[in-house]
């Protein structure tokens, strides 16, 4: 699935937190086959139209933007004029299982409303709309000039701030974000309007949703009806959304030009060989082993009985996803062929710098300086991951407890900011204690175990307790669960808190060494990677000129291609699924069992209708739920993942290989009528 | 812990399954520093008595060779006149754990025997002593000769058989096993005096014996009782054994010779780059990430209740120590200075072969060859390892399940091999029920994330059930647990198997595709691995001469070294603990908790004495129980782990860094009189 796991433990690993793509490597020449997510001020609009004989132009391009949708991790766009937005169901999840109870499992059974009234609020959703771009590169380039380490990591965020501040001018409608490209050889800031009030109005079973679970995850032929309905509210009112989509209800054809639309999480194409190889030879490596470990507790704890496996969902799907695409980076980085092509192409640019000596002059030596830079980051990792980065392995009730320390600690934090934390703070979020426990005492005995014993980070996190004795006293005497508590908290000074939590007590103890690894890191190997990414996106421009696309950032991007099947090893996987095929692939165990409505539905249901499809975008984590639009603007889709091949990916895209899968608007609209008879969704979207 | 991890599931990734050493590399020039795991007849005695002012000859190593013992995966030695063994308590801990009951755990609270009646035979432990060795290199390569993949496999076992049981002659008594040596280069026929009757006679509790636990293991400083105590019988009468080491309870001194005598597992110090690769790309990664997932299992099934965490020690003990070593091993592998040095040596060694236009022209490019191997190796690995070699996760029932199918498709299975197999099966060993099923739903669950479920042999294995079903239905269905089914299955026929149980019927189904993986495996990989070796073998013997000593081959191996500390990063170890340090380190939590006989012994015992030392003994996985020998040729301790350094030495050893972590006969003499009062004990070992 293509989100950005927010949920997941080991989602922390930012610079590599979502992917696809696969074994060829990104041309450093201008983007070859139906490569690239595309910024919208720098779309190739003549190329596309000159291949597809589409006549996209600027006005296309701002109703499909105004359209697009932004949540936390995913993207999304509306498709009626009441506010109305599709996703995939894997967007909404974390919110079905909020809603839920043990007496209520709108996961398994799903969430399908009659009315208005019985939306519901999901606990700390937001939509965003972009609606402006501003070039800032001058401004945030010229802050930096001359300045290293903490110093210059300062006065960056300093002036981001400022850019920021400006732009939204206090005005809680809007968030103003100062986004990087192309490794820091750009800075735009994105204007969005901002809804915080959306509401859960359709989810089927999970059942349906996920059928084939996580082996069918990442690969392709499907048969998930992977999407889910929210709405933005304002006011207590729908939204009007004059810019939505309009509705095709038509599955496309073989060979049909498709476009993405969506936020794109994070791809590392544009690393240099030394950060790949520590990513490959230490990051990926322990991320692996780690989550491996987790995912092993947090199955045999879903077996211990239904409620255990209720709560257990939603984790295990968040990791297990995270797993699969990490596993897949890593099988890129360890394959040979695509390390030397990517080793070919750096030195074919650094011999084309060589050969500039105005360019050496200014810019230096780049990858010299981020190869030392990895040999600091190897030194460091381990603490940093283990004492700040992924600290709290997951538990929810750690991060609520480390925000809070930080606030009390903190003399200089803005009141908007303390703000927008107390909102955080305020949100129902069902807490599953054993879970929290357990994600607890498996950090306290990672970090034991890859920091050792003797470590005085790991004595005074540990005192004389066990991992597991420390974690249940913890989680079981905390009050962090309870919201009222939380607000209490917000307000007290670190004294306060040491006497009044002993979660809170705990983190306070811990957090000087937690923060004092977080800065080195910043200061010794976040700042100095920008300062040399942002010359090696020079020395690119330089060479190569600007018609490249940026490295993904979760900033909205079009991706464009068709809709394509694929040959691997002599077999040929046809580009379409049929809602027929989900009736003969259904085994009966899990996750390959029906989900009763779509049991009950099988004499109903027209077999024939396309179910998924798979296209040549080139997309990646964060883009789940972007809109398919065909070159008449209407949505045919939603895109919820990659195929295998796109596994790799984060560093590169294969035109032959790579391919978007998404669930046809064909597919949701028979399924309104004939599995879940929606006939007031039906009605707003326009179909019949 | 040094030990060949039998029980663990990962255990069968049989080239690399144990191991010691570190960061630098076998020198191809004869060995340095206090390297070498000699065979007793090419040991370097001039070298040592040189070095350390020695005077070893001929007789000492007869000596010390009679007394030298055997045991599954360890290593131990006579200590009396009557058949007592001295061995490591975690080589013990299996029959420890069979021995116990709910009622009864013994391993929390030791096995102690006031009367020679009182010692209970360990289910199917052996204890063997190397009678006599004869070079037979001539035949065994001979018989190969001409002959490729499953041809030559059969070849080569077929007259490694026939050279066995001509020298065994059926006897019962004896056990005669033709080894491989220089990875090929040399083949001798090894032939052991047999025990089969071995006793429980003494092993400490868990705590006092492994406390620290995981976190401590493979670390120094240590505070740890690693030691038991076995018996051989014969006829129902302890064994007379004039041949054995005489006990010396003082403690060495810094400086003092030592000598480790026992059977080091596997080393592979003489791989090739491409071989190195595969496992670092390939092999050890899926290891530790399917290890990491089954340590996660368990580790939440053990805290289930007090039953479950009773039954999930041994299991979760032999696991964390796998892991470990592989960890370690793996970053041997992923780091650039030690993996440049493997390929500036192995560049020595080719340039020097082909400066010599004979031996050329005699062994070709075997280096080429191995390349070669890797690519199958790549492609056939997963399978194998998920049919094959790590089929049914390490589940016992499944074991006996697939012994059993094997022996019923076998119609060439000799009388001996099946009375052997009949023999084994007899044995009583209780089946944790809860931790069978767990392993099996692991496996069948990562069998079809690895080889995906189209897969045809995913397909069989799971029919229409999920991991989770199939497993427990496997398993509460099975009679196999039950070793008077056991004995009845072994003479029915395939068709009678399907019939009788459904665990059989299972492995029935699948066990043609598992063999036929194996069978390509043996054909494709290990045969002309084996080929290639031995020309490898060959150009080292004509570059080096024969001043070597061979990769570790679980044969008897002799290794010198002295008693000493090290410095790492300016931090200087000391060679010793000493027993009032383990009260110092107790925190009071698991698992640096007091085992609560030495607690209530603290103001009895001799806090002075040595409890553990290292030494510069190059020692491997197997050689765990190995006693560490003077220069008198008397046991002053008992050898059960390698520091941190050594864990990457499974490719190479460090004598600076390198160090064999052994439990003091002073300790062990101090245990039995002041903690366990052991007068009986004593007395046998001449003490007092």
């Amino acid at each position: 699935m293509l989100f950005r796991s927010l949920r997941a433990a080991v989602s922390a690993t930012a610079s590599i937190a979502v992917v696809a793509g696969a074994m060829a490597v990104t041309a450093p020449s201008p983007a070859k086959a139906d490569e690239g997510m595309w910024t919208f001020d720098n779309f190739p609009i003549q190329t596309v139209n000159d291949k597809y004989g589409t006549r996209i132009d600027q006005a296309w391009l701002d109703r499909v933007r105004n359209a697009a949708v932004r949540l936390q991790g995913c993207s999304a766009s509306f498709v009626s004029d009441e506010g109305l937005i599709l996703t995939n169901w894997h967007c909404v999840v974390g919110c079905v299982q909020d809603l839920s109870s043990p007496e209520n499992d709108y996961v398994k059974n799903g969430w399908m409303t009659a009315t208005r009234e019985e939306e519901r609020r999901c606990p700390g959703q937001t939509a965003e709309v972009l609606t402006e771009i501003v070039d800032v590169t001058d401004r945030v380039l010229a802050v930096g000039e001359g300045l290293e380490g903490a110093a210059f990591n300062a006065a960056r965020s300093a002036e981001i701030n400022r850019i920021q501040q400006e732009a939204c001018a206090g005005d809680p409608k809007l968030n103003c974000q100062v986004i990087s490209f192309y490794r820091g050889g750009r800075y735009a800031l994105y204007k969005f309007r901002k809804y915080d009030d959306v509401r859960l109005v359709f989810a089927p079973e999970q059942q349906a949703a996920f059928f084939g679970g996580d082996p069918d995850n990442f690969n392709f032929p499907r048969y998930a009806l992977d999407a889910g309905f929210l709405r933005a509210y304002e006011n207590g009112q729908p939204v009007s959304t004059p810019n939505h989509l309009t509705w095709n209800p038509e599955a496309p054809k073989e060979g049909d030009v498709t476009f993405v639309v969506g936020n794109p999480g994070s791809t590392s194409r544009l690393l240099t060989m030394s950060q790949l190889e520590r990513l490959r030879d230490q990051q990926l490596p322990v991320t692996l082993i780690q989550a491996s470990e987790l995912r092993g507790r947090l199955l045999e704890y879903s077996l211990t009985g239904d409620e255990a496996k209720r709560l257990a969902f939603d984790p295990i799907f968040g990791l297990e996803n995270s797993f699969k695409v990490y596993y897949g980076q890593q099988g890129a980085l360890t394959d040979p062929d695509f390390m030397a092509m990517k080793r070919e192409q750096e030195q074919e640019l650094r011999a084309r710098v060589a050969a500039d000596p105005a360019l050496v002059q200014r810019i230096g030596d780049p990858w010299a300086d981020l190869e030392r830079v990895q040999a600091t980051a190897m030194d460091l990792y381990l603490p940093f991951r283990q004492l700040e980065q992924s600290a709290g392995g997951g538990s929810q009730l750690y991060q609520y407890a480390r925000a809070i320390v930080r606030a009390a600690k903190s003399s200089d934090m803005s009141e908007a900011r303390r703000a927008q934390l107390a909102a955080s703070l305020a949100n129902e979020v069902p807490i599953a204690t054993d879970i929290e426990e357990l994600r607890l005492r498996y950090w306290l005995s990672k970090t034991r175990e890859y920091l050792t014993v003797d470590n005085p980070d790991v004595q005074r996190l540990l005192g004389r307790e066990s991992p597991e004795a420390l974690a249940e006293r913890l989680i079981e005497g905390t009050k962090l669960a309870d919201p009222a508590f939380r607000a209490q908290a917000l307000s007290m000074t670190p004294e306060q808190l040491a006497e009044a939590d002993p979660l809170l007590a705990f983190v306070l103890a811990n957090d000087d060494a937690a923060k004092a690894i977080g800065d080195r890191w910043a200061a010794e190997v976040s700042a100095p990677t920008a300062r040399a990414a942002e010359k090696v996106a020079e020395a690119r421009f330089a060479v190569y000129g600007t018609n490249l696309y940026p490295d993904a950032t979760f900033s909205l991007r079009l991706s464009y291609g068709q809709v394509q099947g694929w040959t691997h090893r002599g077999v040929t996987v046809p580009p379409f699924t049929y809602m027929g095929g989900l009736y003969e692939r259904a085994t009966g165990s899990e996750p390959f069992d029906l989900a009763p409505r779509f049991a009950a539905a099988e004499a109903r249901i027209n077999k024939d209708v396309v179910y998924d499809f798979v296209s040549t975008n080139d997309i990646i984590g964060g883009n789940s739920g972007s809109p398919v639009v065909n070159a008449d603007g209407e949505v045919i889709g939603a895109a919820f993942d990659g195929n295998i091949h796109s596994l790799g990916g984060a560093f590169g895209y294969d035109g032959e290989l790579n391919r978007t899968v998404s669930v046809s608007t064909a597919a949701i609209t028979e399924a309104l009528r004939a599995v879940y008879p929606q006939p007031r969704l039906l009605e707003e979207l326009g179909v019949d």
